[in-house]
């Protein structure tokens, strides 16, 4: 019973690699240096790789993947929502999911979510634990018992926010958005209220133990992500980071697999400093960042405001994107949300990739192009990212099969006319 | 009879700088500098300064700016329906706006907008003389008189193509995409038939001094800008730059003001070179760029891969960002597009103004940033670049006045969870 990390250490190339180097067009030894380095991480746990889940690799060698998460609250949605929203952003392509349930049977849509997950499924264990009943009720047993049902239940990642220490609180109460990360303010507040230490950190080594069982890979919480651009790159995100670059010390010291999680709100200037501090403090350890949003004045379209942010960020040094949606700040997503936000992160990753050289990435872009300067409309279509939409768009216009671009009409068609002098010129030529 | 370049030059400082420095929170006299040394243009016709507009600004000491396309084509649009996109992207705050007509009345419509347009308008007047009749067909003589008619019009500003040479043509051989700008693959095709120079190069001296005569700005277009990832960056877009360098000088010894226009789609790690080497060759001609998209695979969503290239266009160097829509590439854009497209721009514009520190770009962010966190949501969705959206979104979800977010519901909120919190930490430091 050993993790993918351990095993990559002895040398020992699993099947995960195997599948892994074939997916990113990259040979299974420098996946598994990767892995046994610590920079390439293969969230899989045992129970869901023996079910539904074909592995996915998260690291800065290979693709920038992206994460959607989805989840009931309290005020809405059903399992058979979530179970509509999975195949919405598995449909749109996303590398892995969250499930931030926080209301109706969370066990049940777990479960539920699980068995139709074939990618990597994450969650934020701390939510289960404190359904119904105030944070300061939350004692070790209950952070035990939890992480270990969910790694029973086959859940591949774990956020666990065991960085925010009770010393870094105060340096928030100079900030305009204090602590915007959920479990961040659940956890401050419990720390406040007993006066005590995080018990996710006091906890550290027993979480180890569990998570190393069914391979469970931590993602690090960062509760303390800027929840504004004001906010970003202060003292006390980089002080928890400095806790994060600990933990995934001590993380791997157990032979587990971890990830390490970044903001949030960050000004576009400061973005590429702040991907350099994390791969230098977590030496290496994949950065899993949630945008980062590069102005705070556009609620209604926080997927654009981030997806800026998340392509320079996996420019910069992150190797994995959390999608934000339409809806962020105002409501919980719905379907067309999930869309929305993996289509923005998807263009967002394959921009970084095709930027940072990744192996194969500009294919797609010069596939496509060639198709649209050809006036080639089927092939174009069928290229895009989301075929979809694009050929509802192209056929309100007009039939597709035309000799021209249906924006312009025929006479002005700058592709059909630089199709014909191109053509001439060959012609010339011979 | 002088330009605001010529007047800046002498040391006289217009009403138009004036009123420039005070948008911009800027002593009128840096602006007269800044237009002097050509780094900074305002596009305003006197024609059309004597009536409805308001001076914009556009340079890099200055806030960024955004473009939006409009116009009518031969399949579809009316005077009404332009007229409709015009105030939509004035009501999401656009900067400037081009009427790229290639049907209807163009005139009547041109003349239509004009009046109705408080902000720069633009015209690429190549388009009006080849309605209804071959590019062939074209003469010397059509450039003056419609160059002559549209100046006496009002516009603000025209794209001349006039950087594309006769032997630029063969460096687009070996292109995916060819010549994709419509004024480059229609002044290419005039050339290989004629045999003969850009006409628009030929005239440029006399084109200068009918632009001179009413204060028509140049926006020196890029006919050879790349249509594809793979053609960006070459020598055809690098030779033609070194000719824009040129006339940007030519134009100058004419007291005229001048844009450079540039690409297009580039890719994410080019974006920086490419404006950096305009800035150099063009010596600090503000540069008005389309995008540039960082990936070729996402039509219907181009004006999100086309935001993500603009934020780091204007980061790096350019000035002036020009629109991309949702229908790029598959129609003309109708009014929900004209929006999405001018938001998407804000947003990037806005990003990289508080990236590079323009004076007081980042007090919006704070300020909505506290009214979130205050869940003051009144002032919240007040605030938002587009309070309609946002407001829509949040209220679907929930009443306002609430005191919490929407996103996760009353227990579940950090924002909540988090002001609760530093009230307490506030109490007990008492």
């Amino acid at each position: 019973m050993t993790t993918q990390l351990e095993q990559a250490r002895r040398g020992v190339t699993t099947d995960a690699m195997r599948w892994v180097g074939q997916q990113e067009y990259m040979d299974a030894e420098v996946i598994r240096v990767e892995v046994a380095e610590g920079r390439l991480v293969i969230p899989a746990n045992k129970v869901h790789l023996a079910g539904t889940l074909r592995p996915v690799g998260i690291g800065r060698k290979i693709s920038t993947k992206i994460n959607a998460n989805i989840g009931a609250s309290p005020l809405a949605s059903s399992d058979e929502d979530e179970l509509a929203k999975l195949n919405v952003a598995l449909k749109y392509g996303v590398h892995s999911v969250m499930d931030l349930s926080t209301g109706g049977d969370v066990d049940r849509c777990r479960l539920n979510l699980i068995a139709n997950c074939p990618v990597p499924f994450g969650t934020v264990p701390l939510y289960e634990m404190i359904i119904d009943r105030p944070i300061e009720e939350l004692t070790y047993d209950d952070i035990i018992e939890t992480c270990q049902k969910q790694a029973a239940q086959g859940v591949d990642f774990f956020t666990i926010h065991a960085g925010l220490l009770k010393e870094h609180v105060p340096l928030t109460d100079k900030r305009i958005a204090g602590i915007v990360s959920r479990g961040g303010s659940l956890i401050a507040t419990w720390m406040e209220h007993h006066g005590k230490q995080n018990p996710f950190y006091e906890l550290f080594d027993d979480l180890c133990a569990i998570m190393r069982e069914n391979d469970v890979c931590f993602s690090l919480g960062d509760g303390l992500r800027p929840g504004c651009l004001a906010d970003a790159t202060d003292e006390a995100q980089i002080a928890e980071l400095r806790t994060l670059g600990e933990l995934t010390q001590r993380a791997w010291e157990h032979g587990c697999q971890v990830m390490v999680e970044g903001p949030g709100h960050v000004p576009f200037d400061q973005i590429e400093y702040n991907m350099k501090i994390q791969q230098e403090i977590c030496q290496g350890a994949p950065f899993y960042v949630l945008g980062p949003l590069v102005t705070d004045v556009a609620p209604g379209y926080d997927h654009i405001t981030s997806a800026i942010g998340a392509t320079a960020a996996a420019v910069h040094g992150a190797a994995f994107l959390c999608y934000v949606t339409p809806s962020e700040h105002l409501g919980l997503p719905d379907e067309d949300d999930v869309r929305q936000g993996v289509i923005a992160y998807r263009i967002a990753a394959h921009a970084a990739d095709v930027a940072l050289g990744i192996p194969n990435a500009r294919d797609w872009d010069d596939e496509i192009s060639k198709a649209r300067a050809d006036l080639d409309w089927r092939k174009h279509l069928e290229l895009a990212m989301d075929s979809e939409t694009a050929r509802a768009r192209h056929d309100a216009k007009q039939l597709p099969d035309t000799d021209h671009c249906t924006m312009c009409g025929k006479q002005w068609c700058s592709v059909r006319i630089s199709k014909g002098l191109r053509e001439e010129r060959k012609t010339a030529k011979k």
